[in-house]
């Protein structure tokens, strides 16, 4: 049977997954669109389990989430998700939030991502286009739109403010050995306190992976507020090191 | 149609959900078993969806799972869950973590738990014999065997070491404003370093929950290394209240 090049695949808001307003975490979803670019991915035999067998992997560059209507707890919803655009060195995906309500369909948000393919030994780019002949290309999807505005670079003043460095612990490690990449998402939006999201639930977040982190390093958090509902959060790790930049859209 | 005593839900080992071993993070499978739980109680008509309709809710007071072999990323596996009693202010309920290996039943672990249930004006402990006529006692499962050694109290001595102090922030917190059941045990595991695991993984772990915490309260961790493979923990909050004991026993 022939995939189509959108996959579909159904996630449930789990109540611990939730936040004290009965919704889904960011963090949570952010982890769910992984898993369902993974899931998408391996369906269509261009993912990790076949990239690892020949010593490559990919790797998130950038993510963006845009939520209209986060769900709620016991909510039921799909991600979608879809290749925009492959080119030698870097792929589009995007990811659409959709669930119904009321017998009607409903859109939660959507999601842009970027993701570059790495030899692991070497830890250089590769062409991804060099994969099983370019089949990569074939799955590109064209009719489907994302709303969501473009990515663009996070550019951060030199105006920003340390606001707070923490350590790195096992929890935070992934099955690379890396800081796992919901876990900035969640040290960032865990600068701002509980009473903060009663007023001002996230509209957007963008996150730029720069650098990798491992257990151990220390993560500083610079905070710069650049407009009244955006807030941009450069983090560094030891010697300063640039790791990881977001901007944050909140409902002001 | 009636629903049998034992209730059944299907989980994945998804791959961010996994540690550096390629295998599921205790914490996740903690929530999986917090996720079965739900399910299985809500599906009875006895869990969280009614008691709120009838201000009470239920509160956990005992959590221990006991880990054979920890699922794979990607394995897919069960968790059972049944009540194995209901006595007037505790009930206690149990685990066990199955799937299949090359065709044949795998045990991967059991887990044991004991709930309360409160009102949530008066915060006081109800009989949960009182709730539909005593209703839940019908469920109660007899013949189901958990081979786990019982629930027994966490002594810890005052020879403990205090080993850390965090603060709690917005993704600690659960729905109802406490922090989550399940970040405890993260953030007791994450007392040791990633190279500790590479050599001991955890067997069982055993939490008694003893106070609500809310964002901001600073957690404190006191440690005892009371056997080569023992270590008890207790966390305490600010004015050195007690929150929370886990007993976590190490493969040596």
């Amino acid at each position: 049977m022939k995939l189509e090049k959108i996959g579909r695949y159904p996630f449930l808001a789990e109540p611990f997954h939730c936040d004290f307003s009965h919704r889904l975490q960011l963090g949570h979803l952010g982890n769910h669109l992984l898993n369902a670019a993974d899931f998408h991915s391996n369906d269509r035999d261009f993912g990790m389990n076949y990239l690892n067998s020949i010593g490559k992997t990919w790797v998130l560059s950038r993510l963006a989430i845009e939520i209209y209507d986060m769900p709620r707890q016991y909510d039921r919803f799909f991600v979608e998700t879809w290749v925009e655009s492959a080119m030698r060195y870097f792929t589009n995906r995007n990811f659409c939030i959709t669930g119904e309500k009321d017998g009607l369909p409903k859109v939660y948000g959507y999601g842009r991502s970027i993701w570059a393919m790495i030899d692991t030994e070497t830890r250089q780019p590769c062409n991804l286009l060099d994969i099983r002949d370019g089949e990569l290309a074939q799955w590109v999807e064209k009719e489907k739109e994302n709303p969501m505005e473009k990515l663009s670079r996070v550019k951060i003043s030199d105006q920003t403010q340390l606001v707070r460095t923490i350590d790195t612990y096992y929890n935070d490690i992934d099955i690379n050995g890396h800081v796992n990449s919901v876990k900035y998402i969640e040290h960032t939006l865990d600068l701002w306190p509980l009473e903060w999201y009663r007023r001002h639930p996230v509209r957007r977040f963008d996150i730029a992976y720069v650098a990798e982190c491992h257990q151990g390093d220390r993560l500083s958090f610079y905070l710069e507020n650049s407009a009244p509902e955006e807030y941009l959060v450069r983090i560094c790790k030891d010697d300063n090191v640039e790791v990881a930049r977001c901007r944050v859209l909140f409902t002001v």
